[in-house]
Formats: C-alpha cells, structure tokens, sequence
C-alpha cells in the first residue's frame, strides 16, 4: 500500500487566523520581514495532507514573494484581504536555550480591524480551524459556517483571564478539538493537574482535548480515553517559532486526509508531532514551505514506536 | 496464564542505601518519625515482586515495629545494623501544589559513618540496586560482590558538582541502569536536551538510561532504542515522598522477575511508573506497605495503552 494508504479522498480545511511578517532573532541568527502568523504557518503544513482555504488580512507591503509562497502550496488564498496599511508584524528573540522568548513588539496593523468575512465558496468546508485571534472573532466565523464536520480551536493565555474568558468559554461549547499547552490550561481551569484540566475542558463540549507539554510531547484526552503523543527524539532546534502552528497542521492535515475515529486521531496527533519536530529544524517558515509527506509519516511512526510498549505479554496480560 | 505470567522463578535483589525515620508534613496532614529513606521504599515495593536483601544501618530509636514493616514484606534484614546513636533523620514541607517541597532539616545521625558491609550471603546476588549514597560507598558495595548481573544506580543533584563529581563519573561505567530525573540529567551531563544527555550518560557505560520528567512520565534509553514511559493520568496524590523511589523499585523487580531483554526493560518501565502512581496516593510509606501486585499490573496496563497507537496502520505503514 502507498504511504497514501487510505484511498479515501481528503477533505477541505478552512484556516482562519493571523498572517504575519515577523522579525525572529534566535543565538544564530535574525529573519526581517519573513512569513510569520499561525494561519499562514497551517496552511503551509496542511496542505501537504488536503486542500486549504485561508482566511485572513494583509497590508500592502505583503509582497508577490509572500503570496507565492503560500500559493505554490496550493494554499486558496481567494479569501485573503488585502488592506492599506501595513500587515501584523511580530518581533521577538529567543534566550540563548532555545525555549524562553521574549516579544519585542506587536504590530497589529490591519490585524486590529480584521473581521473575517467567509467566502460564499468556503462557507461548507467540513475541516475548521480557528487559529489563535479574539474568541468573539472565531465564534462569528462558526456563524458563517454551514455545519462544519470537525472544528478544531487554537487560543492562548491573554483570552483567559480578561473580558473575553466568557466568549471562550461559551465557544469550548462548538468546537469539537482543542489545543492548549500546560500552562494554558491552568489558566483556563484553575486546576493544577493536567489530567483533571483535559475534563475539565472536555465538560464544555470538544471530544477531543490536547495539552501540549513541550519537549515531552502532549497528553490527549480522545473521548472516554487518554493518549500520550511521545515527543520525537532524533531532531534538533534551530527555531521554535511555529512547532505549535505545525503540531496543529499536522493533526488537522490527517483528520482531514484519513479520518476522525479514534485511530484517525491518534495517528493524527503523532503526524502532529512529527510536523512540529520538522518545522524547528530550520528557520522561521523555511522548513514549513520544504514540508514532505514522507519525512513526516517516517517520523510519526517513529514516535509511535517510542510509546509503544510490547503487548500482548505473558507477563501483563493474562 | 496467570497475572505470575512467565514461570521462572524471580531472581534475588540487594538493596543498598538509607533508612530513615521522616517528619513529613504536606498541606493535610503531618506525620512524625514515620519510616522513610529511599532503601527501605525500595525494599518494600520490590519484595512484591522478588526477594529482598536490605543493607542499611539504623539507631537504637528504630523500634520493633519498624522492622516488623519491612520483615512482614518478607525482607532479608540479616544486613541492616543497628548502632548506637539515633537513625538517619529527614523533615521537609510539602508546598499547596503538592510539588514543591522544602527541607526543614536532615541530621545524619549514625548514618554519617555508614560504611555498607555486604554480608557473605549476600555477595552473589544477582540484581542489586544502589540507592542514593555518596557515590564512593555505592562504589565499594560493587567492589564487594561477586559479578553481579544487573546493577541500577540511583543518585542526585548533591553528587554531581562537588568533590565527588569524578567518583560519580567512574561509577558510571560499573552499572548497567542508570535513574535520574531532568534536572540532574542537566546537571550531570551540561546538556539541556534529554535525548542528547541519555546518550551521553550511555556512552559512559549504561546499558539503561531513565531520565525522569515528573507528571510527564519518563524517557528511556534502552541499549539503541527509546521508550516513553507515559504516566499514570487516573490518580491523585496525596504525599509524593517515595514516588521515585517506588518507580526504581517497581522496575528492578520486574526485572527480577521477568528478565533483562528488550521487551523486559519496558514492561518493568510501565510497571515502575504504576508503583510509582501507587505510591503517591497515601501518606509517607502507607501505600507501600500495602502495595498490591495485581493492583500494580492494572495500572501498568493502563499506562501501556495510553502509550500506545495503532499499528500496523494503513495511513502510516506501508
């Protein structure tokens, strides 16, 4: 059988969320002005698995060589706007280990009035995701969505603690996966132990709840079971900027490309794993843009061999 | 087949290292001069799998009952002396958290000139476990046996620095496991990358590296491979004193018991970690004393399945 495996054809992902030119500084080296935000860094991923169609705002100084980069992906980008002004820009600078950052600025620019408006020709793609923006912006998306299979929402600490905790809340209720990290999710919950946060969530509505856990993989709660996701072994860290963006696009890229039952979501969440850990490997998006099937799919089964444990055995099983 | 599964009889284990008598408080509750070092949770949770042979020495203050705890397990306490003076003393605070912990004071007592003195019966045992001591006395406990076949190290952060860094180094290369948790794997090596700091300790002699990583369970280096070791995700803590140790001791005696292979140095991971799960539900040595075979085996169970993904898969396997 081909690494294309299932014959079944793969579904359409809607990506709605930021698209950035960001300034990344790591020990090694600086990158002005690359292709940054997370809906431009899934879309990149994802459509190594399935067609995807972005939503989302830039300014004019978004240049040909952008659109390109995203388009020679096969990325349909008839639902990204361009406005005057400049496009969101992100600046930050990695510690010399590679894990702390700080954020030297945040330029919303045409961000800070984006209202995503869903194409006529989008409004029924079954895969959605909801990248990290203000959760009353991914709340209007859903009402322009004619109901969607398979929602999956990304969101961050700063939508926890303000104003908008309520429309988080009350959006956990309409989506069907969520990704969080640690912290994020004792943000969200209150709770200290992880396990009792991934319920916690998982009360409000998704079947599916992933707490990312950093170079230790991420613990998934799949409907009435758990599911650790190893972390791959063998890579190195050139950049962090996009493991979680790429995590995710791997994810959505299988469900969409292979399906949505149990199995389809825990290999999913291992070809996450594996696109995350080829997207530090090189700077900013250059890994992203180079994604290939193949090298993911070698690493997903990789780390699936790192959690796997013999069984049956005489010694466990009776 | 039975839960006792694989028939050959379980091989006997030595246990060096300190007993001692606890002052453990955590936010629920305190408990005074209750049992604790790590040799005697080692001893107790591994004499559910294997024999145990315990070299330790204690105060005149080590009442009849103490021993009566580690001598209904069945422990072999020909090896642990008892001199004048009090034993070995330990008091530390649990923080809200149950995670953070502070010691309030340690007084070696007679402990401070214990020099293990293996007894002749006991020099051919076949697996033995150095427990956290300086490593010069973990060295002359090997200088004392009679080639034994699987030696596991347990040290820390304490060692690792100071004058006794080169004696720790030079052990290394005398053992076959080694267990430590991120922190010192850090500590011990310079590296920040775990994957990269288990290699480095293997290339100093270990077979095995365990590099522990707290409520992420535990990454392995077995001979050319890796194994994730999941954690337990349905328990509660209660007191963590003793989870390291009933981790080691769940994994040496499987060990004991079912063999020294490949497929044996997972299974007795997964059931390291289910000991460990065990232990941190009640207070001080309480779940110890109680700790359940079959209770264990369930867990490890468990934590096995939530390790493991679906394989052969079509969508990954060609």
């Amino acid at each position: 059988m081909s690494a294309d495996g299932l014959t079944s054809q793969a579904k359409p992902i809607l990506v709605v969320g930021s698209v950035a030119l960001d300034t990344i500084s790591t020990p090694q080296r600086q990158g002005v002005e690359v292709l940054g935000g997370s809906a431009s860094y899934v879309s990149l991923v994802s459509s190594v698995f399935a067609p995807v169609r972005l939503v989302a705002v830039v300014g004019e100084d978004f240049s040909e060589r952008h659109h390109q980069v995203l388009a020679c992906r096969g990325v349909d980008l008839a639902g990204l706007s361009i406005e005057p002004g400049k496009t969101f820009h992100w600046e930050g600078r990695y510690d010399d280990d590679l894990v702390g950052r700080r954020t030297i600025c945040t330029e919303l620019n045409v961000f800070e009035t984006f209202r995503p408006v869903i194409p006529g020709a989008f409004r029924a793609t079954p895969i959605v995701f909801l990248a990290n923006i203000d959760p009353d912006l991914q709340a209007s998306v859903l009402d322009q969505m004619e109901s969607p299979e398979w929602v999956v929402l990304d969101t961050m600490n700063f939508w926890m603690t303000g104003p908008k905790r309520d429309s988080l809340s009350k959006l956990l209720s309409r989506v069907h996966a969520v990704l969080i990290n640690d912290e994020e999710a004792r943000l969200l919950t209150g709770l200290y132990n992880l396990p009792a946060a991934a319920r916690w969530v998982q009360q409000r509505g998704p079947e599916v709840v992933v707490i990312k856990r950093g170079d230790c993989g991420a613990l998934a709660r799949i409907r009435d079971g758990w599911f650790w996701v190893p972390p791959y072994l063998e890579g190195g860290v050139v950049d962090p900027t996009g493991a979680g963006d790429s995590f995710a696009a791997g994810f959505l890229g299988s469900l969409a490309r292979w399906g949505l039952d149990d199995t389809g979501l825990r290999r999913s969440l291992l070809i996450g794993a594996a696109a995350a850990s080829c997207a530090i490997e090189k700077f900013g998006a250059e890994a992203l843009v180079e994604m290939n099937l193949n090298e993911i799919l070698f690493r997903a089964r990789r780390i699936r061999d790192i959690g796997s444990a013999p069984g049956p055995d005489p010694a466990l099983d009776e």
